[in-house]
């Protein structure tokens, strides 16, 4: 049995929804050639840009990182990590281990930016704070995350954000917001959205591409480290019934997530058409992008501080 | 405890989605209320209108020209009932003398076609000579059973037909073109869809806004007879998977899949306002409504009467 690519190699990978049997050389050649397609196909790079890579410490973003490390190079462009310390005692501290040792590997500064630097509190301290919020740990913590990603990609000077998003999260972020009627959110899933209402810097996905099992491939073959165990506020809501769906679905019907990849592209395109807003509108508090008059952030802030 | 409507009424059923606990007189009445409601919300009849509803024998269907029967007659709408026989033995047979039984206790005129009369051979005949045609059973027939119900309606000289689609094979034939990619055809489940370009004769669906299982409720408790037997052809293919998905859905998240279908609504009409057609294309062959040069019908026919 050889590698259906190469003819060569002994193929340790069947692509289920191509038929390809491949190699570990053809691929990882393979994932490189998809995120560069991506890439281009999105308009989401320039030549020279400055490009922040938003860094977990988990196996997408430090594959991203190690993939755009690859293909940066070539264009000139300049990279840095950036990382978010939620303060999640005996997780990210870890976590941002493994970030900081590939980051010296390949020679990439890294910059770290706190919530307890940033706003006064750590997310342990925060959720104990929540009573009068009716939001879930997630989304509390990612309102706060992506503020402070913009923040300190402002500080690196970046002019844009990559984060390591794949097919499977933007799928099912697609079908979470079919599910919760917020179709004003689907255009926000168009990768070529401009202008970025949402976000201070303009943000990319290069791997909305990928299967996320074909991540973890990648990261296992290029032996890249990184943290394994979940977040301990990791909630077992809606969205993991979809992935189970989804996942259920493709086991049966390979391929099937990228038909839904797809049809969520268009749908996410025609609503940005549809939705389009003609300016910016910002916060009357902080200045940032808002779609309401006070951004959810300074909203969870003031309820946070109350109850501290 | 009492019916939450009424509160006389001993309840038989809890609507989860609401609260609400209906004795059976509040919960018939409140079926009436949702289709009075989606014929305006959706402008599907008007005043001296000629009705042909399309009657399978089923559940649905005859709970439709049920409710139409009361809701009809203050309209000064003319009803017709009109029926396909596929040629199934022993199913479709049985079917049809449902729907004559309650055509008759309505004083309702009842039409049927066959495919015999129509295309000269049945279904079962045609299932037997489909060897170059990659379509399902199912696919198949519903092309031809669309087309007769054009040709029977005709006759009746109809201007509407009406078909007893609930909220569940909607939000189902939403998920299902998603996940084909089929995007052109989201446009069709715009229930404002007009130039109907796909039908001779406009289409209206009445029940797009009750849930499956409280129409079975409403046959049940207005002892309306129906074939309960399910086609010996039905397919458990994709549509069961995506039935039990939302099902589950459902019974963890009561009122999702109404929630669902707004989101279907809305996408279904963005997608015919940008795939909007200036005229209607016509079969060379036939003359009908057709999206391609040749309509289904006419490929499917040619197929089956060269391998006969």
């Amino acid at each position: 049995m050889k590698c259906t690519k190469c003819g060569i190699g002994r193929p340790i990978y069947k692509r289920l929804y191509s038929g390809e049997q491949l190699c570990p050389s053809c691929f990882t050649s393979s994932i490189l050639k998809k995120v560069r397609r991506t890439i281009s196909r999105f308009k989401m790079l320039k030549h020279g840009d400055r490009v922040a890579v938003a860094v977990s410490g988990g196996k997408d973003s430090l594959t991203l990182l190690t993939i755009l490390d690859k293909l940066c190079r070539k264009h000139a462009s300049q990279l840095y990590a950036i990382s978010v310390d939620e303060g999640i005692e005996g997780y990210r501290d870890e976590a941002l281990e493994y970030a900081d040792r590939v980051c010296s590997d390949l020679n990439i500064p890294h910059a770290t930016i706190s919530y307890q630097e940033l706003y006064g509190f750590t997310l342990d301290e925060a959720l104990k704070c929540r009573k009068d919020l009716k939001i879930s740990a997630c989304a509390l913590c990612g309102v706060l995350r992506r503020r402070a990603l913009d923040i300190i990609a402002e500080r690196v000077k970046a002019d844009v954000v990559a984060t390591a998003h794949n097919l499977d999260d933007y799928i099912q972020t697609f079908i979470i917001n079919i599910l919760s009627g917020d179709l004003e959110r689907l255009g926000w899933l168009d990768p070529t959205y401009e202008p970025h209402t949402n976000f201070a810097i303009r943000r990319v996905k290069p791997l909305i591409e990928l299967y996320e099992q074909e991540i973890a491939l990648y990261a296992y073959l290029k032996k890249i480290p990184f943290q394994e165990v979940s977040c301990p506020y990791r909630e077992e809501g809606i969205r993991s019934e979809i992935r189970n769906f989804l996942n259920d679905l493709e086991s049966r019907h390979a391929g099937i997530k990228y038909i839904i990849f797809k049809s969520a592209l268009s749908i996410a395109h025609q609503s940005r058409i549809l939705h389009r807003k003609d300016s910016i509108k910002r916060c009357i508090k902080c200045g940032y992008p808002s779609s309401s008059q006070i951004c959810s952030v300074c909203q969870i802030l003031e309820s946070i501080r109350k109850n501290m």
